[in-house]
């Protein structure tokens, strides 16, 4: 599972400038960064009139923009999906999502706290605080690092977020939904079908295997 | 897994205007529709100066802009998809994918075609044309609907793209390569895994069922 790290803070707490110094800190370490940003007003799909936006005024679910260097898609959604739903539907082939705000949701958080701005820090450690970037120094349990240390915290990211996560694993979901299994049964079904699958043209042990079965891959 | 129909036709033909019209028919008709629209010159990532462009300036491989009704997904990728790619990476919860143009693409097309303005037909059967929305009648060996007859395109598509595909089935990928099964093996598989897995909490028959086993859930 992609690891989730939310940059909270008070408004003008820097929130972006931060995120705009670790993603480039992180992409030349090797990783692969996907961010996320609240948007409480909604927003257009492309330029009024342009094609992808007729066929979202049309009524399209989803409408994919797709050229040879990027690729957009905009969905409907029910409701504000939580950072572990947005990961699940709609991010792959990154090693981290670091979020923008999302102080309520459970991810673990780094505030931005700027003296200057702010009288007392948003979060604690009960809310899952896991660091701070400020200009004052905290002693709250968490590592606190300066505003300008980006190489600082982006070493505390890579230790506690993106080293310690490459254990084999097998993942089960029934109709979506994860299902718990002991290290015995993980062993024994993992064990069973590479046994099963071995023999089939194509399969090459330590190589990912996924298994749907049901209605439709959807 | 999800079907694909291309909406094909020379410039000015009227694709968009055709999509602009099936989508809310289809969607009448109970069904999730996602479109796709090709985009040589790329696209920017929400307006200048916005958090979210902030991040992908910064070099964020992924950026998510999450609403209460919308969600945004722009991603970095390697080359042009394929329909095909683009269904496996960008798109899930629909029924049907239509894409605009892709005619060199394998998926199977709708030529639309104007008398007023082109002269011969761009697609044959053997681009994989399975009908064709004309102001004139061609006899080609797939149906011809008129420009108008958005009822009898949306019943064709209904028809042979949305209701044969519930059949059960599984599918197999290592490293992201669909493995092909046999009938009996696809069978003797599924078999093993549900009884293997119908002891354990959580289990229900006829609930789609997703295994994971590799280095990580990417």
């Amino acid at each position: 599972m992609i690891p989730i790290l939310s940059i909270v803070g008070k408004s003008d707490s820097g929130k972006t400038t931060l995120i705009e110094k670790l993603v480039p800190e992180l992409t030349r370490r090797g990783y692969r960064i996907a961010t996320v940003k609240h948007d409480i007003h909604g927003f257009e799909v492309d330029r009024e009139g342009k094609d992808s936006w007729r066929h979202k005024q049309a009524g399209a679910h989803t409408v994919v923009i797709s050229s040879p260097t990027k690729a957009a898609v905009i969905r409907d959604v029910e409701r504000d999906l939580s950072l572990e739903e947005i990961r699940e539907k709609l991010i792959r082939d990154v090693d981290l999502i670091l979020s923008e705000g999302y102080k309520k949701d459970v991810q673990p958080k780094v505030e931005v706290f700027r003296k200057e701005k702010h009288k007392k820090l948003l979060c604690s450690k009960k809310d899952n605080l896991v660091a701070i970037a400020s200009n004052l120094k905290f002693r709250v349990g968490v590592p606190c690092f300066d505003l300008e240390d980006t190489k600082g915290l982006a070493d505390f990211i890579e230790k506690d977020f993106l080293k310690s996560k490459n254990e084999k694993e097998i993942s089960l979901r029934i109709n979506g939904k994860l299902i718990p299994m002991t290290p015995f049964v993980r062993d024994f079904v993992t064990g069973t079908i590479r046994g099963m699958l071995s023999t089939l043209k194509g399969y090459e042990k330590s190589k990912r295997i996924e298994i749907y079965i049901g209605d439709d891959e959807r």
